[in-house]
């Protein structure tokens, strides 16, 4: 596969390979990160936000951005980072992107599954997410089965393109022994 | 009292006056902040932050920051930002750090009420607390006091540096109507 480093390269069972991205990724990212951000119904990202501005949020400030391909083509995205500095930097935080053409694939399980071994090689104890929408019924089904635990409910602290204010969870899972 | 502009003070009963906060203000104010950010039992913040980044973090990044005072002392100090960004971006989060010396004195109490009205003001919907240390037993009964719900438990989110791995709770409420 073209372009995916031997060395970095997880296989994750199928035909889905994860590595670390690279600048030159971000043109083929861009086109996921943007219609996922422009949909405005998942992430609490402003919509509006320059390709400039993308880049730098995904590929510059986390700790570690990765990418996901199916037979070597990028199709998904994920990001690493500390969630809070000081007494909680034991605590990580990953956001995840899949190219609308390619979900249901088992992208997202594969990338959740690899984020949590590099989480722990990184040494962190726990991965949380901050802000999973209500009415994101995927992913809220896929992180529960992958062990993550509903550990709070943020009434009204997501505005919907479609349906308006609804909840987000706060979901947690313990990564250490 | 010196230094406080009538126009821009609330007198929250007492003694205690709130106002935003000025550039020249960081001198009275960085005693209180180092205070509270080296004890490191509280606030996810990292605890060797030099006083430059600490001044660009309470005074630069937030949308507001306050001081309050106690006759004409200050003795206290807030900030409100935007929570999350795009589709969350109806609900703030505020700080609150008071000096060692003037607790127990209605400060924190006086500026939280300051700051839900303040955010009302500037259109917010609701106010989340992110991370309340678990063993940070004032600050719980006086969010608790004042109508903020516990939402949801970090568990083992904060390492406090005598407790070990302590639990955190997200708290929130509903400022609209």
């Amino acid at each position: 596969m073209n372009g995916w480093g031997a060395r970095e390269v997880m296989d994750t069972g199928a035909e889905i390979t994860i590595r670390h991205a690279r600048a030159e990724d971000f043109d083929a990212l861009w086109p996921i990160l943007r219609a996922v951000i422009r949909a405005a119904d998942t992430y609490t990202i402003e919509p509006g936000l320059t390709r400039e501005a993308v880049r730098r949020m995904w590929m510059d400030t986390p700790r570690a951005t990765y990418v996901a391909g199916i037979g070597g083509e990028v199709q998904g995205t994920y990001t690493i980072k500390t969630n809070q500095p000081g007494g909680g930097a034991h605590v990580c935080n990953c956001s995840y992107m899949v190219a609308p053409a390619a979900r249901g694939r088992g992208l997202a399980r594969a990338m959740c599954l690899h984020s949590q071994d590099e989480a722990r090689t990184m040494g962190y104890l726990a991965m949380q997410f901050n802000f999973v929408v209500e009415t994101n019924l995927g992913a809220i089904a896929l992180w529960d089965d992958l062990g993550f635990e509903t550990v709070g409910r943020l009434p009204r602290a997501f505005r919907h393109p479609a349906e308006g204010l609804v909840d987000a969870r706060v979901m947690y899972k313990w990564l250490g022994d």
